[in-house]
């Protein structure tokens, strides 16, 4: 007789055509989040999900508000406190689908052509919050989920979760697991599956620094007085040495530096310089000597320049000395660094290299540290174990140079890691028009996370 | 018997009440030259000043036609061939009234308080204007110029003169002189008349630095591209050296050293650290080491950064890496700098200093010389006899870090010294509300002409 992962992987099989039809019905919902004529289809979106995980056996399934959009939430805990609980992550909500007149198709109707399956949605991320359900489907079909899971999916992802820190903090009661499992961070290509262990955090400031009392005419005052652009400049260059290094004092020093077996690992991707180069237009890279792109992205922090603005900047010209000069500078950081003292080491900087010229202040926008899952996690390993299992090759545990919010929050707010994860592809025109979900890479990852839960329960 | 100086002198006084009704009837005329409405009020003041030096005997006095406002010329050459001949510049538009409701009375209505006349154009330069055609009145009523006068005056000062250049260029005919009279530079008190005899050219130019081929997300890539917004930071840094120096190469080759002479002249200005750091409101002055404000500002070339644009810099924060960064940077001139010579030392720079990483590209605004009229030239030094006499005190020669544009197209079109001078004051308001004429010293500016035309003749 066939154990209960064989019978819930052939009920996956056997299920493929109703999950497609039901994704279909789910990306007929145009939940835009970013647009109030969509607010009524958030809802719309929002009820249907809590009435998907309802069927699915989630009894308590409800939609909360928020200060934002709603969010739904809902647990099966039949398997009992002995097995660990899975938080389900997902978003409900889509990008928009401008410029409408690219796409070859109409984006809430799902239209497949060979392979792929195009709707606004398909692969960001309705399709992947379907790979999970049918994989709970299917558990719950054969001998029932042989772990807990909470489900939690917002609507307002595509437009910065505005609402998101405040609700995990008043709702930690619902949302308590033993760790998340967040399949909106894609995967490599289709036969390279992925698992993301690590993002870099965010300090994200604005330096003003201001001089004369008044914009002066550079012609009248020029030569005696210190401009405060020319300040600027020379503090944002003594910002990086000739090695690429962050010079502020300490930035290094928290810095967990990457293990031999790491950088091997980060070479897996395949992400060299020849692929950046593509990617990005540039005429050549340049980063911290000594390491390649895939790991100053993935493992080193960084020093960036978001926003510069200073004096006259129409057509022409304008003899102006200007009084102020202003930068969005960010910082992105990796284990173990710290935001707040990466704060005080930018202070310090400023305090130490800012002439008696100018004064200098700092606004602060951000402050998020960075998420390390450890790979060895139990989270991680029954996902690499599941996918590995359905792949025939080992995932690439990779390190993304960006930040996940819902990540960061469940890690400071409920000393939660996420297993960062998912069955969308880089060429899948996630936030472009004629959006796309490869069908075959979709039901493998719905057996994928079929076999996770069988590897933990 | 009285000389034909001593009599025209007593013209001068005899005459002042005529002279300030005069003036009274010019500055009734709302020569506003930035508003279109205006524009017949333009016209009025040409025909008035083509009428007035018509009746000071330039029987060829005439409204020329220009690509922008009209231009008045005229002259009276009965002094002969064998007199040297002044051209005297003069602009008869005046700056915008708003915000009119500052003004304590209509600013086209001359009122008299005590020893000040208010109206818009008083000092700036109608006054100025006026000054000058006493002046020649009294001369022609008193035996006749001594000198040949050829008048020049526009009614776009006041908007950058986009039309004098190619007017110059093409009628070098009705404007030939030995030196030009420019009455629109001012005095540095009621005591202290002053001639300023060098002007800084300007090189103006916009540097874009374009890296990677679009905007991108600075987690995803920050760390492997160069930032062009870092880029540009390191050049315009690099652009000066810990001494306050410009690095371009070559770039204080030509630099003509102020003599010792000189810096005594300066001096003598008495704008020290404590003048410009209560002028400006900067905490602390900084320039070329080894210079004091008046210098550095008068007898030293300078970079500036004139405006500063990258990436985001609306309110909040965008973790964008930005495509291009751009710089307004502008070079101020001194004798014998060449801008021709200084737009290839900056090339030069920027092919040097520039990483593979992005490319540059630079687009000229300006690119005009340093103007130099010999402190001991004939027209300066006839000008300074005739303040010294009227005001008991020895002028001061002053060099100003500004430009203007009249004096370098003349010296560079026609070959033309200017003698750079005037009566207005630096409290007179000019361009702002309740701009004011001090009449002592216009008074005493009509005798100082005077004497200025039989020191020459």
């Amino acid at each position: 007789m066939p154990s209960n992962l064989e019978q819930a992987l052939q009920f996956v099989e056997e299920h493929q055509r109703a999950s497609l039809e039901l994704l279909n019905r789910f990306l007929a919902i145009p939940s835009i989040s970013t647009d109030p004529e969509h607010r009524n289809d958030i809802d719309r979106a929002a009820q249907w999900v809590k009435e998907l995980i309802g069927s699915l056996g989630a009894d308590d399934a409800a939609v909360y508000s928020t200060g934002g959009m709603p969010a739904v939430c809902g647990s099966i805990t039949t398997a009992g406190p002995a097995a660990p609980t899975v938080l389900v992550y997902g978003h409900y909500d889509v990008q928009p689908v401008d410029p409408v007149g690219l796409w070859d198709s109409d984006p809430f109707t799902g239209r497949i052509d060979d392979d792929l399956l195009f709707a606004r949605g398909a692969s960001d991320m309705k399709g992947q919050i379907i790979a999970v359900t049918a994989a709970v489907e299917a558990a719950q079909n054969c001998g029932g989920l042989p772990v807990n899971v909470r489900f939690f999916f917002e609507g307002e992802e595509e437009i910065g979760s505005p609402a998101l820190e405040p609700f995990i903090r008043s709702h930690r009661d619902i949302l308590q697991a033993d760790f998340c499992l967040n399949p909106d961070a894609g995967m490599v290509a289709p036969d390279r599956p992925s698992i993301c262990y690590a993002l870099r955090g965010l300090a994200y400031y604005e330096l003003c620094i201001k001089g004369p009392a008044m914009d002066l005419h550079s012609g009248m005052f020029g030569g005696a007085v210190h401009n405060p652009a020319q300040v600027l400049c020379d503090l944002i260059s003594g910002m990086h040495d000739s090695r690429g290094r962050v010079t502020l004092p300490g930035f290094y020093d928290r810095v967990r530096e990457l293990s031999a077996d790491e950088k091997a690992e980060l070479a897996r991707l395949e992400m060299d310089e020849a692929y950046y180069l593509k990617q990005t237009g540039a005429p050549a890279l340049r980063g911290e000597e000594g390491f390649t792109p895939s790991e100053q992205i993935g493992g080193r922090p960084t020093l960036e320049v978001n926003g510069l603005l200073a004096g006259f900047t129409g057509t022409g010209s304008k003899t102006v000395l200007p009084a102020e000069a202003m930068a969005k500078i960010s910082m992105r950081l990796v284990p173990d660094q710290n935001p707040k003292e990466i704060r005080a080491q930018l202070e310090s900087y400023l305090e130490s290299r800012t002439p008696p010229t100018v004064s200098w202040s700092l606004d602060e926008f951000a402050s998020g540290p960075p998420v390390l899952s450890p790979r060895d996690s139990a989270g991680n390993q029954a996902f690499a174990d599941a996918l590995e299992a359905v792949w025939g090759t080992k995932p690439v545990f990779k390190r993304e140079g960006g930040s996940v919010p819902v990540a960061t929050y469940l890690s400071e707010l409920l000393g939660m890691p996420s297993v960062l994860t998912g069955f969308g592809l880089p060429d899948d025109h996630a936030h472009s028009p004629n959006e796309r979900l490869h069908l075959p890479t979709w039901y493998r990852g719905m057996k994928a996370v079929t076999r996770f839960f069988y590897n933990l329960g």
